[in-house]
């Protein structure tokens, strides 16, 4: 059960979250007091997989880019990372972990003081028939970026087939497009990026239309034809489509199995369930990234958002914590943003549904505008919606689609739901104005005077 | 005295303030139940004084680009402007503006129901020989744009020097070393932007050499020497520049001359004293833009501070009042934000000094980081600097430098201030992070945990 003259720091997952856990602790507690190892199944350590696009579509010209500190820079810090070694089973009674060595396949047990887990998400894969064909592949690991490149630049693929029109699929589309790959994306809604409003989502449709992806929505894939095992086209509830790679891009769940079966509890969401400063339920064991539920801090309701950045606050917040630091992880506010070819895109909050969903009465305003003053060379135009509480005019939510230059004034909107701010305050914001940056009136500024008016003349056509 | 079956809103000065209130008084309450006049002493109305430096440069085409409405398009919506008309002086009791008419000379009466003073700002002027020297230009009005722009293109000048190290005197620099010629910039203090700390504004200076401009700094005016009327140099306390274009960017103070001498009160900034809804302390006399002072909501002391974007939502605020409406204007954080050549250059809130003038127990934070993931191409090295209270941690201003895709993150500094976050909670802010856009702690966030560990470890230094 190890040394007794220290403590021991157990981490399952050496990525993100993880690895902010084992650095934040390492800071505060030195190797004579906290000994802390890592168990990670796979062979790298805290990799962005945000990056894999852009390392598949030639942006990023090597791997290792992608990679912010390798094992062995942790093992300088004498953080003791254990690649190939997978956790298999948490016993929180005796206080220890089974560990199977992914290679050799023999098992052990380790023990542990305090326990990290953070296992991250797995990927939805369809049960679909030839669903594991060569050509098929997710965009969860590192491994799966540097194996579809490989495929894409060794075979030269024809025709892809991106499955799910989220960020991922979009993204991926892009990525293949770039090298000159004809691209097909099918989602079974009827837009991409279901997390926009239709209105919004359309202009992303279009966008995609504009750079040569087909898109066909509103169809279920059904199945994959093969030969010779390697797919050779995606069927979906309207057509076949010939392909030569297929991208699954369908999202993915916390990856909470090890700490279920554990007895440690999880969500709605299917996340592991913690508190602000990323305990779970169970004694000396605390979770973080992708691997748990966390609070949407407008609706109130558990979430699981699936963010290399909320992975990497919670680890540093558990990793506080650990180290006898005091540090709270409030939750989300569900910023998204990504950029596709020149058109950005990004959101936060809640959308109409999801407002609605959460109880809310809601008016929506959409206001189009320039990114720099009008006049001003490189200024493009950019959408941007925002979605209020009727009566009371708190901001519930925005989104933003255009181009360079407008989507990371999503902060703002943010910034402005984590401290429920009204539309009708927003509209006094002192934001940053020369020529170069914004029109006189920040985007962010005449959307909020324009859904400042909707409530207001709302109020006055429905009086109390 | 006018139409007495409806009232007269008289507006004086037709920029930002005085037709925004104008625009808003007109979209609430229509031309049979408001006149509205506005009396102006220019020949333009509504344009950007801040894209002034891009029309000099060549940035910007046309002059009229810089114009967002012209005084024939505020009549079609029955706003009657009246241009190359000055108010000389305002009778409070009797409800009257004496008006001269600029070209003639001819003088009368106006009478009002309701007056809104927009006077604006007017540059500090040196009181030193040949200060009205043909060549030597102040930059405040449409008018000094077009003047410098014609001499530039039609003299071909080959020195300037440039009076004056804040935002306008970078800008016209950059502007004129665009146009081939050769720049040296004199300020009194020892570094450029002093709204910076010097740490900061050292960097700016560094990148203004770096575009070729000769800075002298800690170097007073003391008179320009002419030859026919002409300029011909500038005397420093340390030396001659030679010069055939001085540009005189000292800064503006309130234009309230007109009002103190109305007895209307005007506060320790000079600028005119409102409430929130932007009522002076006469009766029926409102008062917005450059020429009122205002709170800074961090200190909160008076400031006067001239910026289109503040004249723009006070001149809103004051127009929804006068329409019937309610609305207020609480205040500024202090943002500024400018772009010379490739650098970004932004602040918000109080820098060390003004924060320990305000009697701030402060600690400062700066951080190196990038404006995307590394690994991203067209990722850039920003600075960023966070003043905080010392123990409480509540945020108290930030500085921003750094190049394409740097300064306008200073929003999220300002909505930060506004809502009197400490950089503790900032350090769990749901921003936006895709690798085109932000490494997966965006600047602001790195800031804030560096911010957020120096107040930690002060209080374990220096326990109450």
């Amino acid at each position: 059960m190890g040394d007794h003259t220290r403590e021991r720091l157990l981490v399952i997952g050496g990525d993100a979250a993880g690895m902010s856990a084992a650095s934040q602790a390492r800071r505060r507690r030195g190797p004579d007091e906290l000994e802390i190892v890592v168990l990670e199944r796979g062979r790298f350590t805290s990799y962005s997989a945000c990056g894999i696009p852009y390392y598949v579509g030639g942006v990023v010209g090597d791997a290792e880019e992608l990679i912010a500190r390798t094992p062995a820079e942790f093992r300088e810090r004498r953080i003791d990372v254990r690649t190939r070694t997978e956790a298999v089973e948490i016993d929180t009674r005796a206080g220890r972990v089974r560990v199977r060595d992914v290679d050799g396949g023999a098992e052990r047990w380790e023990g542990y003081d305090q326990l990290m887990i953070a296992t991250g998400a797995a990927p939805a894969r369809p049960r679909l028939p030839g669903a594991d064909a060569d050509g098929v592949h997710g965009v969860q690991t590192l491994d799966d970026g540097i194996a579809i490149r490989r495929l894409v630049e060794e075979r030269g693929p024809r025709r892809a087939v991106v499955v799910g029109g989220g960020y991922i699929g979009l993204e991926m589309a892009e990525a293949l497009v770039t090298r000159g790959i004809e691209v097909s994306l099918v989602d079974g809604a009827e837009q991409p990026m279901r997390t926009l409003d239709p209105d919004m989502g359309r202009l992303v449709a279009d966008a995609m239309r504009g750079i040569g992806v087909g898109l066909h929505l509103g169809e279920r894939v059904e199945g994959f034809d093969t030969e010779k095992g390697a797919v050779t086209a995606v069927r979906t509830s309207a057509r076949t489509l010939p392909a030569d790679l297929v991208i699954l891009g369908l999202g993915v769940k916390p990856d909470s199995g090890l700490a279920r079966r554990a007895g440690i509890e999880t969500g709605p969401t299917g996340g592991i369930v913690t508190d602000r400063r990323m305990r779970t339920r169970a004694e000396r064991v605390w979770a973080a990234g992708d691997c748990v539920e966390t609070r949407h801090l407008v609706s109130g309701a558990p979430v699981a958002i699936a963010l290399g950045t909320h992975a990497n606050k919670q680890g540093r917040v558990a990793g506080i914590n650990l180290g006898g630091g005091y540090a709270t992880f409030p939750g989300v506010v569900g910023t998204a943003i990504s950029k596709i070819c020149h058109v950005e895109v990004a959101r936060t909050g809640l959308n109409e549904a999801e407002a609605a969903a959460a109880g809310f009465a809601t008016l929506s305003a959409v206001v189009e505008s320039t990114t720099r003053a009008g006049y001003h060379p490189g200024a493009t135009t950019m959408k941007t919606k925002l979605v209020v509480e009727r009566r009371s005019g708190r901001l519930l939510g925005g989104q933003i689609v255009g181009e360079e230059g407008a989507a990371k004034r999503v902060d703002g909107l943010a910034i402005a739901l984590w401290n429920r701010m009204t539309v009708e305050e927003m509209t006094g914001l002192d934001l940053g104005y020369a020529p170069p940056f914004s029109p006189v009136w920040d985007p962010v500024l005449i959307a909020a005077r324009k859904a400042a008016e909707r409530v207001e003349s709302d109020m006055r056509d429905n009086p109390l």
